[in-house]
């Protein structure tokens, strides 16, 4: 049983994190941390956390005014209490504490929690990027790092913020975790138990294995999608082009449907192992264009054959050992 | 009301017309024609066809002895009578045929039901390609060509045979008839009534407007999606590889689990319009990689939204208008 729990960002990657372990039993207390006051509000409002706190805002400003992130929090909180708690007091005394904001801002979250972290506190992350993140621990922390625990739970959604935030999110999918050589056996055990609470199975990767196998599973088809549906639309007659497109190119493209900004950020964050797949499928795309020209029929079903069967392969061997994924499962 | 439609190919595209058709009460009896007897019989079990045929085969061979098409294909007729014709007697006297064999036959199955085309029939197709379709039917039909009304409903499954033929498979899906100049209007009606009866909207394009516009929406993505899982497949670490693909990469690849042949076949017969989607899109992704390579934020961003505002645009005002499509919708 973990004491408290804080939560940054509790959309739908730390709303369901919070949901799942509050359904397990496995926390007393969770505070959620959110730039957006209106998410803590909803957060509250959906008992997806018990009390909020906004990074780095003090509850009362000097000019001894009720700040509005402290009004329009408290005005959510149904048993009439203010739910709302200074920054450092959401941090002191945590068990956990799970960054589930943009990898882009692990430095600066980390960095502010610093100087609050206790020393039983550990702190993990569910960022879909692993070096960038370790790297920013490291710079954040300095000799603490060995406190951060980095994860990343496979397993998505496409929509996003508190209300998309579901319990079983994390149901029979994948978390991994990429423990640093100095994280003690029983902290990474914290942060695996965390998860395993939340119905989820935990696999160990070394972060640059990480980077490297969703550069190619899931970053590389995020750019392809997106890729595609720009160059779609901005043909002259997208119009009549999206007016044919079918269910084979909506689900081709579905990931494409996913947040621009946060996919930006992996896709720099994972530069190096992106860029080398993406030209190895430039150079297999160079080679089918050749087949194609070609006329070589044997060529061209070689691949497309190839594909079906591993593809059929990965589907009964390896999907067929987790539970049905819900419809709109998405960007992982 | 159509008193007699035959249909070559007795799997899902044109099993399920068959059973559109019936289930509106817009046909009186059905031939199937196929290669496979296993399909045939299955399709008189199921009652999708009223009675068979095998293309060019006689229903008994010069021996006198009775072949093994009629014995398999007799057994299941439940009525205890034999629903097995000639292949000239299941031509002779149609209102409509329609060509649901792969789009490479189109020429040859045209060439054997000529000598047995009455004046009145009016012969249709539902190929994913339309050039080389028509192509095929000027060679096979010479002057008769003006009977042949080329289409292509825009509605598939994942699974394939006469067991995966369903009723509502083309209900609220768009049906592309691509008329030639000689056909004349009734003629195109008689088809578009057809389908209209199976629940499909009609659309008409020119068969060049049609080969442009699916090698974009619809080749192209089965060509990028059987080359992403061939890539992924033949990296020596695939089994890692395969072991983190999750949802997106599932449905991402969902159309590289259709046929081999069928997708060989179509992207040769419609070669030069795929080569240049093709062309487009690799002049994209290489943009796409310089701005990947040079860290270019924005750039990435750009496209991104772009690809996500068009597809939400996409997802919103086009397919809101239609009903839900079946869960494994597939390959169109």
């Amino acid at each position: 049983m973990l004491n408290k729990v804080v939560i940054f960002g509790v959309g739908l990657i730390g709303g369901s994190f919070a949901r799942a372990l509050k359904q397990a039993g496995a926390v007393k207390h969770i505070v959620g941390v959110d730039r957006s006051e209106a998410f803590l509000s909803r957060a509250l409002e959906l008992g997806i956390i018990d009390s909020a706190a906004q990074p780095g805002k003090p509850v009362s400003d000097p000019q001894g005014q009720t700040p509005a992130s402290r009004r329009r929090v408290s005005v959510s909180d149904p048993a009439g209490q203010t739910p709302v708690c200074r920054f450092e007091e959401a941090i002191t005394g945590a068990d956990l504490v799970l960054l589930a904001a943009p990898v882009a801002q692990t430095g600066r979250i980390l960095a502010a929690i610093l100087p609050h972290l206790d020393a039983h506190t550990i702190v993990t992350d569910a960022g879909s990027t692993k070096c960038d993140v370790v790297a920013a621990a490291r710079a954040a922390l300095g000799e603490r790092a060995a406190q951060f625990v980095p994860g990343h739970p496979i397993a998505g959604r496409e929509t996003n913020g508190p209300d998309a935030a579901i319990a079983d999110l994390y149901h029979g999918k994948k978390t991994v975790l990429t423990p640093l050589p100095e994280n003690a056996p029983q902290d990474i055990e914290r942060v695996a138990q965390a998860w395993r609470a939340c119905g989820a199975i935990i696999h160990t990767l070394t972060p640059e294995e990480h980077d490297r196998v969703f550069a190619a599973v899931s970053h590389l088809p995020h750019l392809l999608a997106y890729a595609l549906v720009d160059d779609v639309a901005s043909k002259p007659h997208s119009g009549l082009l999206f007016q044919y497109a079918a269910s084979g190119f909506r689900d081709f493209t579905r990931i494409a449907g996913s947040s621009p900004e946060m996919w930006r950020d992996i896709s720099l964050a994972n530069q190096a192992a992106l860029l080398t797949e993406l030209d190895a499928y430039l150079a297999q795309l160079t080679r089918l264009r050749a087949s194609l020209a070609a006329g070589d029929a044997a060529a061209l079903e070689a691949v497309y054959s190839n594909a079906q069967r591993a593809r059929r392969q990965w589907i009964e061997t390896i999907e067929a050992a987790e539970p049905p994924q819900p419809k709109d499962a998405a960007a992982e």
